[in-house]
């Protein structure tokens, strides 16, 4: 890219903002020091801030409001009434094309709702999901749902096997990468109508997709498949079982190495290999939730994160606008929409 | 108990049965050693296995049959046609009154089918669930169900949550445990209908429950209830995903810890603490998965078990057992029904 990428942010997103945002834009900046942002927020905080950090204030340019979507407002509620809010405003950028992308770390639905409403789903794309990387043995896999789309019908599952499928390829870079759908057994017998008809459709459609079957809870982290297909009720739950499996397990071991004076001498010796494992293990380095399927790069932020976790975020955003994401999933859908096998209603019947 | 407790086992269920079995009964007794066992399975096989381990030759007592429930039969022709097979005539000595318990590593579906069959419901529980111990920052948990039941209404989950609560209070010490149903959010709003109508149930009735209200993923292992409700498909996956990212986090931490020399000899100096740490996180000591709402007493060990965890299962199937859980639950029973201000179906209606 020649000109410079420009990103907006909702500055006032997330538990510990603005001053988060403007330490993780700072941070960003350092890998990617030709990035601009353009920060929704207020003023009299933003300005402080930006300049304890020269380098985020060079970059960036405050677009002031004082409105706010809050944690608890519902969806509906914040797409009427925050027309000003800075999640609002931060997302029009990106419908006016000022911004490539836009970041948030502000309540999830109303991101959502506002996302929908301002960038519109992508054509063929019934509902946009939310889609995160995944930490396997094998590298790293991708997961969606994660909670956009509490009840999924077998279609609706189809779509997101196709955006994790071009996810894969596009962005991890993966040649062929394998699909699956997560159930309670690998059986095709097992599960709910919305995951055994999905699953029918994707052996028998057209589909060049690489569908492995079914997978089960632990084949997410084995790395069983490369993109896992799944709704988002589930998807949420087992994204936040992983968070508290991996806090638990971390728990343990720090007890575990401080119970005696020779297992702290061990971990002190270790301690270099320990960072490096904490390191891997860390959730910041997960953070930023794609909203996959919508006419427009949005990034949902943790509502919890640090600036270490934002920083993060910003390079989600900038990893899918830099991988031209949102045009292979155009083409690729109006490719499998010209391909005469290619029915998925037809074969759901 | 002044007489010797039988336990009935389906000596050919799971991947590594019958030595398995026979190994984990061995086990089981150095702790418990005035269980008697009734081995349903192939004695030609079985012989030579208890003339290998003495002490569990001494207590069990083996009933030949050739048949067997294999792992890919579905439940309803497991159910029509393994009338002798080694896991129904163990259910049916549960049945007879000849064993207090059974333990199988066989097929689930199989295992719940037949079960139900034989043993049939408590009274006031249409589905029984599956539950296990969960780890937890606290201590430990009960979560219900974990596959018998793939879909779940309003009325099966408020089910679950009073089977769990008797279960914290009766087997797990607890004087006042709290309830909580899985969901992907903690404000009322969020889910789908099941777990809304059951949350707005437990919220209403007159249960003597301690009822907490939604908990999200990370709250199972953060310990934030004592008993976490869901469905048996969340509850699965949630259980799976669960063991999967221990596994990863296993595997994470040994390849940081033999990354360097110096990540060795503090991993050599910290040998003892990590093997507590092993320990605590070892699978096999959660493995024995209960059947909760049956007449009887009804406990699954994971397929793939070895002997350390089937013998943990013989533990779990004592414990309720000596914790008389199924009277307790009859008894709870008894008591709601009699509650004039208990009626499920007319707070659901």
């Amino acid at each position: 890219m020649f000109e410079r990428l420009t990103l907006s942010v909702d500055a006032m997103g997330g538990d510990q903002a603005p001053s988060m945002v403007v330490e993780g834009i700072s941070i960003a900046l350092e890998r990617l020091p030709d990035t601009r942002f353009l920060l929704f927020g207020d003023r009299a905080q933003l300005t402080p801030l930006l300049d304890l950090h020269p380098r985020a204030q060079q970059a960036s340019e405050i677009r002031h409001t004082d409105d706010v979507v809050t944690d608890d407002e519902k969806a509906g509620v914040a797409l009427r009434t925050g027309q000003n809010s800075s999640m609002r405003l931060a997302i029009n950028a990106v419908g006016d094309g000022e911004a490539a992308g836009i970041i948030s770390a502000g309540n999830t639905g109303a991101l959502m709702a506002i996302a929908k409403f301002v960038l519109k789903s992508l054509p063929g794309i019934d509902r946009p999901a939310i889609g995160t990387y995944f930490p396997t043995l094998n590298g790293e896999s991708v997961m969606l749902d994660l909670g956009a789309n509490i009840e999924c019908n077998a279609e609706n599952l189809v779509q997101f096997a196709v955006m994790g499928e071009v996810f894969a390829r596009n962005v991890l870079g993966l040649k062929n990468p394998s699909v699956g759908i997560l159930n309670v057994g690998a059986e095709d017998l097992k599960g709910n109508d919305s995951v055994k008809q999905a699953s029918t459709i994707l052996q028998q459609s057209s589909l060049p997709i690489k569908f492995y079957g079914f997978v089960e809870g632990d084949d997410i982290s084995a790395g069983t498949v490369d993109v896992v297909v799944t709704d988002g009720f589930t998807g949420n739950i087992a994204l936040k079982t992983t968070e508290g499996t991996v806090k638990l397990f971390g728990h343990f071991l720090k007890e575990a190495l401080s119970a005696s004076p020779l297992a702290k001498l061990g971990a002190m010796l270790a301690r270099p290999a320990l960072k490096t494992f904490k390191m891997r293990v860390d959730p910041r380095r997960y953070n930023g939730a794609m909203f996959l399927g919508l006419n427009g790069i949005c990034i949902k932020s943790h509502g919890g994160s640090d600036a270490f976790g934002f920083a993060h975020a910003i390079d989600v955003a900038i990893e899918l606008i830099s991988n031209d994401f949102n045009e292979s999933i155009k083409n690729e859908y109006a490719q499998l929409s010209s391909d005469p096998g290619f029915s998925m209603k037809a074969v759901a019947g």
